[in-house]
């Protein structure tokens, strides 16, 4: 059975659980509290010497890092995947977008308010960069949405999760997505998918 | 045939092109300079709303964006991609660390100092900060090559090429590599693999 080690605030832990739970696959859940430095301590540097969550133990192979290197490493050949070249390939595209320009800004601010709580004042000028780029990506997100259902071939995929993850929180990083009616409207879609359920649900 | 736009410094760009060389696919190389804005004008913005290189043009199917997501489409089925599921998760882990931690770090660095021509006196704690995660990146790298020909199955890899791109040109981030052995051996691997090519060759 899989080992999954995490912190269930986590937006990319909660990429892996979404897709651990869509696909029911059973796992063991290990939590650490990064916060208090569990995922930098030796015991765990051994296991990711990146010292990073979520990590996967998958027996027989070892441990995998990155959201989502285990989140396709799961779900491959499941409906979550599309089969066609050029959409996977969109798939990726859209979740290399969230690790590059969603992520950084909106998790890391929704971190040092949410988990960390630090306060807008003393964060400052941090976080006012954080949030014009988190809104940058928004609206990049917001223009792919229009006119779609999902993210690639009008199908629930592998990207609506990894950008739904940090997009649905955005408001506990200080970012209100009013002005954004098709994010919006895709949050309620996948809200309404089959074995969807809340961040940090158990 | 596939049209490359790119910027021939990038290093993501050169992810594209070695594997567009090593697989020996024809392709239009269409030219932009990003110090000039060229990726953010609207005739570039309604190819690629998130304004970047490298983009690929597929013809009877649209524009791909994101350097990961394009190598990853044009080597499905090679050599470049391990077959079994979990080295190809091995080589996604590798790659979304590459995007989250080396790139923006070490990538950016050598953009300001290489291409902005920017001082390290006027850059000030931006670029000691980036200095510093990158080579936490690099120690990362270094040890997950250690003892091994290439990062994923012993064999050259799409993990190899994203990795290196950055990496091979950081000492024009003034990040010399000199700390970081295994890394410099296997830098000389990837540069004695059949059809490579230095980065801004055309």
């Amino acid at each position: 059975m899989y080992t999954l080690y995490d912190y269930l605030p986590s937006g990319n832990g909660y990429k892996v659980r979404l897709v651990l739970k869509n696909l029911m696959l059973p796992y063991v859940l290990h939590e650490l509290d990064i916060t208090e430095g569990a995922s930098r301590t030796l015991e765990f540097l051994a296991k990711n010497p990146n010292g990073r969550i979520p990590l996967l133990e998958v027996p027989g192979h070892g441990f995998l890092a990155e959201s989502h290197a285990i989140i396709s490493f799961l779900a491959s050949g499941s409906a979550l995947v599309p089969d066609a070249p050029f959409e996977r390939a969109r798939m990726w595209q859209w979740m290399c977008f969230e690790q590059y320009n969603l992520e950084p800004n909106i998790g890391t601010a929704r971190f040092w308010l949410h988990s960390l709580h630090r306060t807008p004042e003393a964060l400052g000028t941090a976080l006012t960069e954080k949030h014009a780029k988190g809104h940058d990506a928004l609206k990049v997100l917001e223009q792919g949405l229009a006119g779609r259902r999902f993210l690639v071939g009008e199908r629930y995929s592998l990207a609506d999760i990894a950008l739904y993850a940090y997009t649905h929180v955005a408001p506990q990083a200080a970012m209100p997505l009013d002005a954004y009616p098709a994010i919006r409207a895709w949050i309620g879609r996948i809200e309404a998918e089959p074995r969807w359920e809340p961040i940090t649900a158990r």
